[in-house]
């Protein structure tokens, strides 16, 4: 990744801006740092330039490899600080340091992510600071993926697909058992197949996190993991979304499986779905909006019957929305949903429609394109077979 | 795990004290919530009980699976807030939402946790809240491990474990040719070896992230990933702290192994590590401080002549501290380092103290142990031979 003051250019902004986290967390400061640093650590942006305070840990690996065009050492900033204030040194605590660095560039206002701890952000305001909240527009171009990023995206896309063949091949090679499935003398189920696609995952160079393996009833809650045994005649959705360990880019693909003989209903709900799915996909082209985009998915279901609505405490239908940006998070900017903006060239979204009715099964089939001036361009790739 | 009711019976606190995160991210709202939710939801707790906000895509789940006293239909709200508004839905932001309870509850000072979003932290205080931010009290007893909590350590070890014995198989089983090694006809880098080692881990149920395989100079920069060709004769410090799939506890173990011949200046190293090791483990107990264990490794290092220092951008020497508590974080309270507080039965944390000298290498041992009341339980178990 390019230095800050490559990346962004037309600093307009004479805030400065403080940022404390820990790159491992936080996707945006990864973007900019370039560089994992497990703990949260001080940040700030002023006038295209961008600083670092990284202690002794971290100093070394942080100079040598990360994007920033100064890193201050922590344990020295701490030792000037005490002598100034006549104090212990680790009486010097983060606002401290973050009022020093204020002083040093002469400003009065400052300026913090929506997510800065509020802790330290009412500490600066007791010491007399204005404090705005607001993304920093350097990070809103994170969302505009370049072509290496979309090649990242594509890679790990081939470990998602890695793994969504690992069960695709457990469950053609296993027998139904009565109402269970037997893989190599042992009844199959979500735990063991979940590992399975995690191994394949990790064998083709990504890590695979909460992988959803969800059978009947289970699959009607999209979030729910699953557990216990796999069913034969059941919708079985997989979900993948793994981190590519090299870039830290995220691939995120669905299938979904049935082992065994599909009912008409079920095969109607698949089918659908690839139908609202495939609506989507040709509607992406820049200009488009997310929302005319999750209509496209939306009028198929509608046009076939499909109804979403409430009954006791469960939501069945439609219920969640078509997609969202993917990049160093699983979920980021933009949305594909009700009264989501206009996407741009560049940006990279999952089509992800869904149909859950706890009598008939759940399906989800997703995959992942870049949107282009046209149209959409498939970064996953894997078959839609799914009567195994 | 309990519901907070039951694991908080004596709240004295009469505040409201707000939550906004996700649970996969903030192990602080895991622990109480018990189960993950990946986007960011409004947790609230208010004399004694505990009350979550969700969308429809987790609401199921949420009920059925969690800890929490009651839940709320995050749609549902956002209705009713429009109504009462006359306004569109989606023009109701979590801070809304938020004022809206803290009228419910008939509060007007609120309490959130210092990590606390600072644009809510300022909505909320534009609203005429008055706040401060805290830790909660609830959140402390998660650094108190039960016997479950420990034996879900003990079960994660089990898997940093298998990857270092995988680490140490491969380094056996490889040939010195030249300045590399061979393994399986291909010379062996970090990379491969860290995939191995991963592997073993998932295979064990746990899974690792950022495993750290350093050989020579580049393990003197201890949170140094590590990359490029494993060299004979040098040592390689092999750090892995994998989270188990099923608890979501995490394991935490170092081995720094050689292939080759050892100098004597790295078998000194070695044998000085160990021995610090030792002798921080013997001064574990209840009453003791974390002050004091570091010192017992300290004075190991300091009475054998090894000196930490500076030398231009590099430090050398023993360069971090002794430990951490682990539990559901990598790093999390209580520290085992310089001015720490007493140690308490049920702490679990990190003995791992290290050396790190570019011309020798780098050395860092490291095994988990829980406090109590007149010494420590090992919680992870490996040999410690090291030349192979």
């Amino acid at each position: 990744m390019a230095k800050y003051s490559k990346l962004f250019m037309k600093d307009k902004d004479s805030a400065l801006y403080f940022i404390y986290a820990s790159s491992e967390q936080s996707a945006d400061l990864f973007y900019l740092a370039g560089v994992y640093v497990p703990d949260p650590y001080l940040t700030m942006l002023f006038q295209g330039q961008s600083y670092a305070v990284v202690n002794q840990l971290e100093y070394g690996r942080v100079v040598a490899q990360s994007n920033y065009d100064q890193v201050f050492l922590l344990e020295q900033v701490k030792q000037e600080l005490a002598r100034m204030h006549n104090c212990e040194e680790r009486a010097i605590g983060p606002a401290l340091i973050m009022r020093h660095y204020a002083k040093k560039f002469k400003v009065s206002e400052l300026t913090v992510p929506n997510d800065f701890p509020a802790h330290y952000f009412a500490q600066l305001q007791d010491f007399g600071y204005r404090l705005s909240c607001r993304a920093h527009e350097l990070f809103q171009q994170r969302a505009l993926k370049t072509a290496g990023e979309r090649a990242a995206i594509r890679q790990a896309n081939r470990a998602s697909a890695a793994g969504l063949r690992a069960a695709e091949r457990i469950l053609k090679a296993s027998q139904i058992v009565g109402n269970r499935l037997q893989y190599q003398g042992r009844f199959l189920t979500a735990d063991y197949l979940r590992q399975q696609i995690d191994l394949a995952c990790l064998n083709a160079g990504a890590l695979a996190r909460n992988t959803i393996v969800a059978c009947g009833r289970q699959a009607c809650d999209p979030h729910e993991a699953g557990s216990g045994y796999l069913r034969p005649h059941q919708l079985i959705i997989v979900d993948v979304f793994p981190r590519h360990q090299k870039t830290g880019y995220h691939g995120d693909m669905t299938r979904t499986f049935l082992k065994g003989r599909a009912s008409d209903d079920q095969r109607r709900l698949v089918s659908i779905v690839r139908q609202a799915q495939l609506a989507a996909i040709q509607t992406v082209a820049a200009g488009q909006s997310g929302h005319q985009v999750h209509q496209a998915a939306q009028s198929v279901f509608t046009s076939a019957g499909y109804e979403t609505k409430r009954i006791r405490q469960k939501f069945v239908g439609f219920i969640h929305s078509t997609g969202h940006g993917l990049g160093l998070e699983v979920h980021e900017s933009p949305r594909v949903a009700p009264h989501a903006a206009a996407l741009q060239a560049g940006h990279v979204v999952t089509i992800e429609p869904g149909l859950y009715y706890p009598e008939i099964g759940g399906c989800r089939i997703e995959d992942v394109v870049a949107v282009q001036t046209n149209g959409a361009e498939l970064l996953s790739k894997m078959h839609y077979r799914w009567c195994l």
